[in-house]
């Protein structure tokens, strides 16, 4: 039987994905459109009578006003929302700030496509003199410089992830809370690969789709009983197909 | 020498105050007066450089929004956000959802003012049958009802503030984190009131203007040294003004 709810939001399009540059941890804003699919999982939360009694998410901003739009659409300001660098992307080291279209077109869409979607290489690492170094950022002068990433594979976001999960969000679940997680797509991913089990391989060809509520039921041992989008399955191809065709060379 | 910035901002004009009615803790909205208030706020703390590490706010919407918006308008929109019903504004019991103006031409204005301005005078109590009961909200139902006002003078206020003071925010100070509390006119007089040890005669007439940002510099013991507005003298004074010309009947 069903015992805890879950839900995962993936944050809307942002200015650089419009742009299509590789974004990690740089702090980019939403783009309009990404506003108007926060709106519209807010509209599917509500239309189908979610709630949710915490909400967690990143420290980047086109996360924190994703669950900020939601909460405005549902009218649950008040709820408390806890934000982690945990919940931040992917750290995308060396390629932050480059166009996708153009690194793929100098690397070939083959390495490009291995670096965003392999579970274990990592992009090409930053250092603490680079631009998009992250140590300098007020967001993070509090982190011990040697956690702070310069590059993540998939397999480096789920580490880091993972300890959030256990320490921060279980605790929430655990005393009978329904979850919202407003994150984006590599962490999100994380969380989906330890809930749902899924082999390096499998999550490699997952897309979350954006502004899509996923619903996790979770039985008392925190196992997945099932899973669903708040939206029909040509809503969510669709927002799939989307994600899946950024990073092409075009 | 000056050891701790906290920064003050009452919320501004709801759509309750615009249409009069004692407010409370009805979850009243912003408005659009109200937004660009808390823009005004944002504006003025980014030009006088001003930051902040962690903020506070209650638990109602016009406070949040506040909040918010400023996040946005000084782009800290990573900064932690504590939300507790303790920063909530005043509780006005019997009064809330009545027309202010009605009000004072029914009990008469001087009643009014003592149900607003006195120190230790209640408004007319709730009970948990009343339609403005907070016990039914669900943003309070994990508190012990014994717990929840039926109606507050500004000294329930007090008393129920200065602990959310000495428990959550004296921490963040001591470590040296700048606070930002973005609350409502009663729980901020109720800070001021501790903080520069007022008379009860004293803080009744102090109307602290919305939306301008008001900032303590605190000593080691916590005690203040300075305080200023974010502001020209003029733009306080008419600030004050109209919040002191709220409750009289029109």
């Amino acid at each position: 039987m069903s015992k805890y709810t879950l839900i995962l939001v993936r944050h809307g399009e942002s200015e650089w994905n419009q742009k299509n540059f590789f974004c990690g941890w740089y702090d980019a804003d939403l783009s309009e459109t990404g506003v108007g699919e926060a709106k519209y999982a807010a509209e599917l939360l509500k239309k189908k009578g979610f709630s949710f009694d915490v909400a967690f998410t990143s420290v980047l901003k086109r996360a924190i006003k994703t669950l900020y739009i939601i909460q405005e659409g549902t009218d649950l300001h008040w709820v408390p929302v806890i934000r982690s660098w945990r919940m931040n992307e992917r750290h995308y080291g060396g390629l932050q700030g480059l166009n996708k279209a153009d690194t793929a077109a100098k690397h070939g869409e083959e390495q490009v496509k291995i670096w965003r979607r392999s579970y274990d290489v990592p992009p090409p690492a930053l250092s603490p003199g680079d631009k998009m170094w992250s140590g300098n950022d007020p967001k993070y002068v509090n982190l011990d410089p040697k956690v702070i990433p310069a590059c993540e594979c998939l397999k480096d976001t789920v580490a880091r992830v993972l300890p959030f999960w256990s320490d921060a969000i279980v605790p929430q679940l655990r005393e009978g809370k329904k979850v919202l997680i407003a994150a984006h797509g590599n962490s999100l991913r994380a969380l989906v690969k330890y809930l749902d089990d899924m082999s390096d391989d499998a999550i490699m060809g997952l897309n979350i789709p954006t502004g899509i509520p996923l619903v996790y039921e979770l039985d008392t041992n925190l196992k997945p009983i099932k899973h669903y989008y708040l939206a029909t399955e040509e809503e969510v191809k669709a927002a799939e197909a989307r994600v899946a065709n950024q990073g092409k060379a075009k």
